[in-house]
This record gives C-alpha cells, sequence and structure tokens, in this order.
C-alpha cells in the first residue's frame, strides 16, 4: 500500500477576492473531504499580506490515485475557478525529512 | 499566549542541485531545531520533478517572535544561501481553515 501523499497548493489572491477566495476554497473542500482517500486538510492565511501566496492549502490523501479521482470529480461537479485573478498551483508532495 | 505559527517556504531548485539543497535544509533545521519555540518541521518532495517548487518546507513555530529570532541567529551563524540557484520564498502562517 502506497504512503500517503501531500498536496500543496500555494494561490496567489488578487487584493479584493480574499474572501471570495476561502468560500471557493470550502466549496471545494466540502466536496473533495467526501472523496474516498480524503485524509485531512488545512488551508493556512499569510500573517503577511505582502506575502506572494496568501492562502495555501496543505491536504493529506491516502494515495496519489485517490487525490487524482476525487480531483477529475471535482472538475466536473464544480466546474473551473470562477474567482476572477485567483491562481492556484498544486503539486503533490511525499514528507522526505522531518 | 499567541497561538502557533507555520512557516511555509517553497523552494525553486535548479535541475542538477536536489541533493545540495535537501543537505543545505538539513543544516538549517539542525539550527533551527535547537532555537526557542521550535516545534516541528516537515520536508517536502515534490512527485513530479516538473513541479515548481520541488521542495517546501512546512515548520511550526510557537509564536512569530521565537521564529524570527532565531531565523536571525540563523542568518549569523550559517550566513546566506550556499547553493547556487536556490531561491525559497518564506512566509508565516496560521491556520484558517480545517
Amino acid at each position: 500500500m502506497s504512503a500517503p501523499v501531500t498536496l500543496i497548493n500555494p494561490f496567489k489572491v488578487p487584493a479584493d477576492k480574499l474572501e471570495a477566495a476561502i468560500e471557493y476554497w470550502e466549496a471545494h473542500r466540502d466536496f473533495m473531504a467526501q472523496q474516498p482517500g480524503y485524509l485531512s486538510t488545512q488551508l493556512h492565511q499569510s500573517i503577511d499580506e505582502g506575502a506572494t501566496y496568501q492562502l495555501i492549502n496543505v491536504a493529506i490523501w491516502q494515495s496519489e490515485a485517490d487525490f487524482y479521482q476525487a480531483a477529475q470529480k471535482m472538475r466536473q461537479a464544480l466546474g473551473h475557478v470562477q474567482v476572477e485573478g485567483l491562481c492556484g498551483n498544486p503539486a503533490l508532495y511525499r514528507v522526505i525529512r522531518t
């Protein structure tokens, strides 16, 4: 059985779109949390408003396959980004050092 | 007492510098792990080698002040980046949603 994977998704958020971006994230979190292999997620907000990435999502999934299947279903169910200028840069990771 | 903060540091890593970047990170982790307020850290490596950020460090600190004092001492003790082309983009975050 493969080890869990970590999705890290840094978001560039236009200055006036923070609330809308959080609502967008919540809708997608609610969908993904129902999918097989979902383990946990944490949405981080930067303390410094000038940070490159004001929001970063860090989510744990049981496997790569689980995540990709859920992400495909999410795109079909929720469509693409509806918050103008919101730009994510998701990738899957494994913890290699602590 | 303020809530813990999360340092998230995405690294752009030149193709031939992954090992050197991990060794650089380990030296800094060893120093920071001795500082007051350090709680934990996880270094993530992207599963897809083509990801924008091949390494992302996620560390938990007791407070902003603890982190900034430790980071200042680290720069004095270890100096600046010695891995050519390695580019971090650190910022402090708080978890706002799970």
